[in-house]
């Protein structure tokens, strides 16, 4: 009960949340047998039998991650469930339970748990996977959602973020930005309700762009996809911070370099008529954006004509060698080194 | 972004935690072959193979569940990981992996995140499991910790909270009421503490209770002597809550009755002394006051020569027809209707 007013005091703003897991995790080892992948990955790999179990977990924080005000519950319990499944299809496995721990003030009342679970129910059921636990309890303040997805794969089809080769193409899912530039439109909006709150908002012309940051989709299709054109990606990866934080993760587990070309970076039409709106940079949000859940994945060279033509898939640069490091390869032809922007939650 | 202000409202104070989870999943179905038993058992069964998954999780709320004026982060992250282990064990499975997710406001400096995992650490440790996953991010208010917990049993091994028959002996490791009362001596301190800083607290007499509170321990030594003993638990769960609601949790869950013998009950004798002193009674204290994580299983009566005189386990009643309902025996020969306290997060 006495306080040491001498001990060391670190801000946690001094480290990101990779490197905070990363220092509080670095003195554990594994033990058993049945653990075949640790932290370091989208997901754990666990082995009980005959196939490969994968586990993975997040936490969503109100006022953190989510902002009620123009979030309804029913698409924030569809999204934590996607944010979540995401990370199970990036280890190019099946999800098929999922585990709901929620911490609630009482000042949400049953019918909004009752929404939340509404949204939870409906992604169980879009995406085939199963409820099997969970706990709540109050909290002092807020909302919070802390979700843990399982899946499983077979051992040779689980692909980790760590494979990649040089000369290997990276690959996209579907396009980027969307999320990103849905949630300043929404940000936008509350501040004009909060001055005159007679005003509705207007938002049939960012439907697509405000449908990407409100029910992300996470890319079971994908994986499915990938199993019929019979390609099995080197590494793999999903993009919840930005392209270009994923893209060094990537790098820097499979020990390689990459060129990353920003004209061939899908760009959706509403994409790049918003940024000219909001004067943003359309390749400065598909880089730093986050929240698209789309997969980020390498293949070997020799599958390029599996993939060619999908309109679901982008090839989008090239792995190198890691002493050529990771670059973005601007449409007038120059290397700008990319920069892991991504999680700033503990900053300001 | 407009309130309904006719929406029903009901207080989440008027359903416990149970009713909670129970209303909001009850229209979830399973649909997964790998998933064996969902939510209503202290851990999901999933089978991917040889042997039985078991995943538990629990969420822990500062000011809810813990106030760090008299709880050492270090004790803290060690608690948070018994507890969990503790579902998994009664399951009557090996516990193999936790994953953990800490929320947490910047006024935590690094150094205090440190010890946190350094008590998680030394569970691991201890206890033989593997840290494979978690997430970590700011909250707007306190610590919040998520824990995951993994384990594994082969199919036959594996004990429900149902399969209880009338006549089975009703089993108790350790002893009960510690937990609880050395809250009331550390609440009892910090109060003094308020009043005179100066006075440093003598927690000398309360060493046993006072342990019991900070520093659980999850009875993985029980799961392995009855393994030894090849005795197989008819029913099991683990005392979180209190022992009156967990006997209500086995009846219900297996169709039976019970006769709670309040002779029979073991108490420690620093329980019995400091019940005297805080002017408490002891079968009030052990029915209701939680947090002893010992394990309350049925056996069958023909298994009883193989437990009999163990100091690790005790007889505290018997099981009856589900017509007979839930009673406590008391000394005075009187039968008193058992009640569920247990969680009382949303009250107040």
């Amino acid at each position: 009960m006495i306080e040491d007013k001498n001990r060391p005091s670190t801000p946690l703003s001094e480290l990101g949340e990779f490197k905070l897991i990363e220092h509080l995790t670095q003195y554990f080892s594994l033990k058993n047998p049945s653990t075949k992948k640790g932290i370091s990955d989208d997901a754990a790999v666990l082995n009980f039998g005959d196939d490969e179990v994968v586990v993975s977990t997040d936490l969503l924080v109100e006022g953190v991650h989510f902002d009620l005000s123009y979030m309804p519950l029913k698409h924030l319990g569809y999204k934590a469930i996607m944010v979540n499944l995401s990370d199970i299809y990036a280890m190019n496995a099946q999800a098929t339970q999922v585990i709901v721990s929620i911490a609630v003030s009482s000042r949400f009342p049953l019918e909004a748990l009752e929404e939340l679970y509404a949204g939870i129910k409906m992604a169980t059921e879009i995406y085939g996977v199963d409820l099997v636990g969970g706990d709540t309890t109050s909290s002092t303040t807020g909302l919070l959602i802390s979700v843990t997805a399982i899946g499983k794969a077979s051992d040779d089809k689980v692909v980790y973020r760590k494979g990649a080769k040089p000369n290997d193409l990276l690959v996209v899912s579907g396009d980027l930005g969307g999320a990103y530039l849905g949630l300043q439109v929404l940000e936008r909006e509350k501040a004009v309700f909060k001055v005159n709150p007679n005003l509705q908002p207007d938002l049939e012309p960012y439907t697509y762009i405000v449908g990407r940051q409100l029910k992300p989709e996470a890319r079971k299709d994908i994986v499915e996809l990938l199993q019929a054109l019979n390609v099995k990606p080197t590494s793999m990866i999903d993009i919840s911070d930005g392209l270009s934080s994923e893209i060094i993760h990537l790098c820097k587990q499979s020990d390689v370099g990459c060129d990353l070309y920003e004209a061939k970076i899908p760009l959706d039409p509403q994409v790049i008529s918003t940024c000219e709106e909001f004067n943003l940079d359309s390749t400065t949000v598909a880089l730093n954006g986050g929240e698209d859940y789309e997969l980020l994945f390498t293949i070997s060279q020799e599958d390029y004509s599996k993939i060619k033509g999908n309109p679901n898939l982008t090839v989008i640069g090239y792995m190198k060698e890691k002493s050529e490091g990771a670059h973005l390869v601007t449409r007038a032809n120059t290397k700008i080194p990319l920069k892991a922007q991504g999680w700033k939650n503990f900053e300001g």
